[in-house]
């Protein structure tokens, strides 16, 4: 028996990754397929043009999508779980509706911040779905929302959470990011041939923001900020898939480069005690040439559910400094929406 | 009268770039070509695989290569003053033979740390060149060598420059940089397609002590080296030319955002008062759109001689971030190389 | 005394150029700037981004842009000649309107085929502006609609007419497309980055046919088509400017590759004979290398107004094959726009 | 039981894609890797910049690298076949020593037009196997050469092949190349970014003396080359993996485009028959969108191994037009050799 899903936004470039994942889910089905009402009505395969490497599954494109509506979800299915690839400036509203009754595992930006929505690594704090029955209760939903960070924060965290043991004091992250970040069709061609483009709107604020949500603590009631201090400076790079992060800490203990590896090696979280289906084996990937983690090689890392980082070294200023990479559209977006599905799964919240 | 010149490493990408910038230069005038024995005793044109967008010059295409040998410089052409392109493996011997009877100004990084060799920014330390007269009489030597840092230590250090004032505390950077700072043929078309390789050889090495020399303070015997923190990663990314820096500057003031633009639109060194040939009118241009400088766009800004600062802002841990970016053979290399020969020439010490 | 100008649609890619090429003209002053209604009334900084590599001419960023309309173009300025750089699909009717009142030059294909418009290359077919009165009386009109054909034909179009000598009996050409061609946002960079797009549409069809417009004989009263035949296959790659053509060329004589050279490289057409300011002195350049032209290098050869043609050869099939490259946005729209616009000037047609 | 197996060139690009295929392949071993002086007595690992994206096989990276000598690869393994992956210029007289004592399936170009040498597509020319005792008695060989065509000739004579029965007369291609088909380093990034460059040293030739050799028919003791006509234009364009190619094909008869299409997909070999390990189940994939095939969406059809043709239609000049594309390293490199050696093993010539 595996539980029914819906995906909204799912002629998107998230929302296709999330249907690659899910076609042969051994948990869940796609039973619904929402998109816009410019969408709706058509056959999947004509509503959609497929960016991924791997074909369409042949049965998905003959599903008929249906309008973003709690009703048309409703009607179009016996649905148990909500995806939301939404777009960010219309996923708010629409979000709750579903929420009322269904719960949701959001991609968009629109609650991530709310008080009682988790923002949710399933690897770094899973005890912040405590916040579920919270929300409930505050809100008088059936279902719930819980949210993913952004593509460059989740593996910016990941990659933080070894080393909180150690004491984070400041962190300083300089990003290289992949086109498809900007979805489709994003950024026009003209734009970055024989080019960077030194910005990414609203990215920087939420490196700055959302690391500190997910690293702090519940208390069964709410979450507390981490106290430490992010900054970010954000790139858009001539890169397909895969954010490359150049990484600056400042620890209050002063670990060797080998005990700070040891820590990337060693992390495991509930994902892997719980041995979920779309958990990587090794959350965090260390690679030991001196030209490595990079795009092209590593985002496929167990199956881009690794973060991969490389050049682990001491630093002038901080303490340590690295590069890590991340699948933005796997690790990043669709895979962690779905390893959230799962935890949530695991932990009988659905 | 214009002082002659020979080009050591003349068939290169930075001896082309000294080609093109000399060709029609008021106070230069190229006398010799020198390379490696395998060019010597061939037409330029046919020892040169040109790779500038710009042709070749005729007449420089017909003049005969020599090799790299101070006695067969000699003869090919009566010299005032040498330039150096040669590759930094190589250039250590022989920029000291050709200094025993010639001013060089080197682009190799042979001699940068030299204790008596002057590491010069044109704009930045012109009163280094006082340690001339100190290398002359140590050494015996007839002529000098006088050194240019490199290409991604010279746009970061004139953007500190004007920083100074404030008492800089903590630079931390982060680069993006071009193919051809790895000359020819350079990186592999199939390594940087679709990727980022976050690793350059002995770059984050350069910015991290280069720095600190050419802020050093002269004392009319030595230079003492800054002692501020310099941090650094460096990326080479799918751009031809240009390289593009995250700069994150601890401050011991607190300026205020626009203090800081107006230290770098008002800053001007012994060039522009000098009203040197080569010098841009603005060393660096402050650009206020949210998403520049970017290397397309902004790379050739005043001849390539300008560095293009953009995106000046608060910084959570440091005091003020920006973006920098330069043209790294232009600015970063040949340009910067005959500035520093016409300084040399306008202080009479050729 | 200049001829004041109208640009209609002159916030997109074409238009851009357009006005970069007339800021300085000596015949022409940009006198009016229209564009959509989402432009009108702004100031033209703000309604355009702006995409070249020089920067926007500042009193032209001042200017306000008007509606793409006959009677807000007439209140706007005293206009004696207008440019169109409309898409396509909406330039047929209002090309119209201003043709009734206003000499017209336009870059969009909607009156390519209309059998009393000229579609002109200013080198190749000038007797065809014969047409004009033959317009203005068959319409009535005060002003005159003429053409530019599709960049990928006018640079095949300019490297057949010296051929045109030897007996043309077939063309087949396969295209290497530059992205500016397909306008702003254009072509997402996801679709081409690491790949090509053999496909650009209706890109085939304007080749086949327009070709033998340019090339047919006119008699006084209209066109009759060339006779030989024309194939094209189409495809779009990862370069910013600069088509790339491989031309295959069956003859009824069979010239020498040196005569064959010789005709590209003595090519004159009546700008040159008439020293029109835009005119390239050479309009086709023929390179000896054997891997030559490249975009890179070649497409801004005479300002991006010449055609370079190389590896001319013998073929096993046809009698000839050849590479041919021009700037599109230059050559291949705006600046043969502009020359256009020269010659009827210089024939008193305006 | 398996074959054992020699590799020549190893450490290469096309040795890296043999190794990769060979890895778990049912019918061969990797028993002996042979390379240059260089990298001989080196672990794989230590010899060998491994450039694909699955990682280097653990325990190929721990085999030790021999000289390319038929002595040295004799004593590192009982060897049953040898796989050739030399780069062309030295591969001729040592391919020669090792076909004196073992079947040799050579990627090089060096015996390619031997009279005596089959040039195999396993698909096309199974029947030219019939060499191999022609060849073994005429030069007293104990075992045998047989080569594999260049990467662009096997992916259009695999579409050209069920086009035989229409009657070809005539063949014209123009062909975008990718990066991995010039090896490693290559073609240098500085060549390629924002640019197409239309010459590859030797490949318009190959394309079109090979394809007639392929074609050509085998009488019992020599080949007859088809005596129809090739022509090609070939490009190298800035994609790292499948060749794109514009084929145009004359035909005696008038076949309609949906005769054509049925051709291409009926299509189906000796591999398919005899169900080799690894041919693909459809030699020739046909799709119907209008822009396909392309490089990174289609390269990788059947593991690369098949053919994807698109865009199949009616031409003015000739009967045909379409594009084909191939995976260069795999289907016009390993893939190839791999499936000749299999042809080999099922038809008992090892």
């Amino acid at each position: 028996m595996k539980y029914n899903v819906a995906i909204l936004g799912a002629t998107g470039t998230v929302g296709q990754r999330f249907i690659e994942i899910l076609k042969d889910h051994p948990w869940f089905k796609i039973e619904v397929l929402a998109a816009s009402p410019r969408s709706a009505g058509k056959k999947y395969k004509e509503a959609c043009k497929w960016l991924l490497k791997s074909e369409m599954p042949e049965e998905i494109g003959e599903m008929t999508v249906v309008n973003t509506d709690v009703q048309e979800v409703s009607k179009a299915g016996n649905v148990d779980l909500v995806f939301s690839a939404l777009p960010g400036d219309i996923a708010g509203p629409v979000e709750e509706e579903f929420a009322k009754q269904y719960p949701l595992v959001s991609k968009a930006k629109a609650h991530r911040y709310d008080e009682d929505v988790p923002l949710l690594i399933a690897e770094v704090n899973p005890d912040h779905l405590g916040l579920i029955p919270v929300q409930k209760e505050r809100r008088g939903y059936d279902g719930f929302i819980t949210t993913d960070p952004n593509c460059s924060t989740i593996q910016l965290v990941l990659s933080l959470k070894p080393l909180e043991k150690f004491g984070i004091k400041k962190v300083l992250v300089s990003t290289m990011q992949a086109l498809s970040g900007a979805g489709y069709p994003g950024v026009p061609s003209m734009d970055i041939i024989d080019n960077v483009v030194p910005f990414i709107s609203g990215e920087e604020e939420k490196l700055e923001r959302e690391t500190l949500k997910i690293m702090g603590r519940f208390d069964g009631d709410k979450i507390t900020y981490a106290d430490f201090k992010v900054s970010a400076s954000c790139n858009r790079v001539n890169v397909s898939d895969g954010h490359l992060e150049c990484v600056f800490v400042e620890l209050e203990q002063e670990p060797s480069i080998e005990e700070v590896k040891e820590a990337f090696r060693n992390f495991r979280g509930e994902p892997q005690r719980l041995n979920l289906p779309s958990a990587p084996k090794n959350p965090i990937i260390v690679r030991e040439e001196r030209d490595r983690p990079q795009p092209r090689y590593d985002r496929d890392a167990e199956g881009g559910m690794s973060v991969v980082v490389g050049r682990v070294r001491k630093d002038p200023i901080m303490t340590v400094k690295y590069l890590c990479l991340g699948h933005n559209t796997i690790r990043g977006a669709a895979g962690a929406g779905v390893l959230s599905a799962e935890l949530l799964a695991a932990k009988k919240y659905i």
